[in-house]
């Protein structure tokens, strides 16, 4: 019986996100500048934290005076996207720690979802505070948030 | 009676766009850095030319082998944006010439709609094709639907 | 006699800035994307306050807690930039209020300095504090080296 | 005795390139937005292309009508940068393959060089050429000043 945490399989997608593929995004080959795909999974994982944990990056940054930085990061680029592409962002929760969370994300075209990913990612952020050096442990509430996702996640994929 | 293309009051949106402000477009003081703005608004145009048009850049880049730089720009920016704000773009078209398009472009906050303006701009755009050097004169297709755009929206106006 | 800070006729530069053109910069037409202008536009600006001025972007946020907001800008691109060409930035000081100033920014090719300027820019900023709302007079340190700048610049024009 | 391309200390740097840390880089926590250092990393790996090998990129994409694409990165974000540090980007190469590329690319601040690694970073590049699908082996002279710049960089680290 495998680890709901650590999937040998794909996993069913707990998160989704659109973004169309803009002329900011295109380099001269005209595809995407690999840059420009952080930026849309930035923004994939600003969307998670208001519409999923209720928690948006206004109010961790401003309210809350902490901050959720990428510290890590494992990608393979795997087929190129094009102008107007529209793409499906897919998040994945992958291990919760104690200050910490690891993401899996990957994203294909929204209206071809069985097609080949574009890219695959895992990366881990990390919670920190602006008053203490290094990371900190989750905030009670934001943690329940994490938690309570990654259990819908879990009935999802089972 | 006031010419439909040069109007001395507001205009009604004939097009509009809504984008949220995320982490990517913010500067160190927490608004958004004005260059960002230009990627929105750029999003703002392409997303008129594909759904109001029918010309998607993709389209026009990739099979007319032509494109529509920004030639001139007018701004004021009047009023910071912040983190998680979600922007109304509005785009009016002022003037529509041989080979070339003036547009007036606005965001406000989306559920403040009568509230401050962020910024206020008229840009110039022009028609261009890869193998000559200058303007063109907008195809005959696009310059209809351009016409056909001009016309609901004067009617939108009155 | 015409007024130094209102010039007729084209201005020397009194302040230049080399910045390459990059892949990150150019789009799909192969040419530089019109919203990474600015961004070089912004990092002329700042070499500018830090170098000539000695008040750096950092010096300003943080130690200063102020900022210098762009207003308003005029823009119009003349001649298209390319992947690899090196932009001679020129910076030119046209008015100096009492909590603005106003630029007159040009690009040209470095290696062809009397060719076609990429762009035509006047652009106004502000000095602004955090712990005050809208604009506030320059500081009179600030203030004094802008006012040193101009006369430099004065100087070179003549 | 250890495989020249593959070292178990820390490498010396082949290739160096010095960017300062701007206004644009950077995010409403007032440090570097990682998107951002992808854009940096990869004008370092431009400016390696055209000045130790002699192959600007403008060349390989227009004249070569090829690419060099990044297809994978490993990173590890270890300390932020901030506004106005002055960053030293050091590239070594680490595999040379029949059409790929493996580099190491690390940034410390330039006044401090024994410092910390803002980031330590693995990726992979690929040859691509426009008229077929998927990679091509290098072109000989681009391979031989890839060997040649290899042979140079193993020198200096021994």
């Amino acid at each position: 019986m495998e680890p709901a945490l650590a999937p040998a399989t794909p996993l069913l997608p707990a998160f989704t996100h659109h973004q169309k593929v803009g002329f900011a995004h295109c380099d001269p080959a005209g595809i995407v500048f690999y840059p420009r795909y952080f930026e849309m999974v930035n923004a994939t994982v600003e969307e998670w934290f208001e519409t999923s944990l209720g928690f948006s990056f206004a109010k961790i940054h401003d309210d809350m005076a902490a901050a959720v930085p990428t510290v890590a990061i494992n990608i393979d680029f795997r087929h190129p996207s094009r102008l107007g592409d529209v793409l499906e962002f897919r998040l994945h929760v992958t291990r919760l720690g104690r200050s910490s969370i690891d993401l899996q994300i990957t994203a294909v075209q929204a209206d071809d979802p069985d097609g080949p990913d574009r890219f695959t990612m895992t990366s881990t952020l990390v919670f920190t505070r602006k008053d203490i050096a290094g990371s900190a442990p989750w905030p009670a509430d934001l943690r329940t948030a994490l938690q309570h996702h990654i259990n819908k996640q879990d009935q999802h994929d089972t």
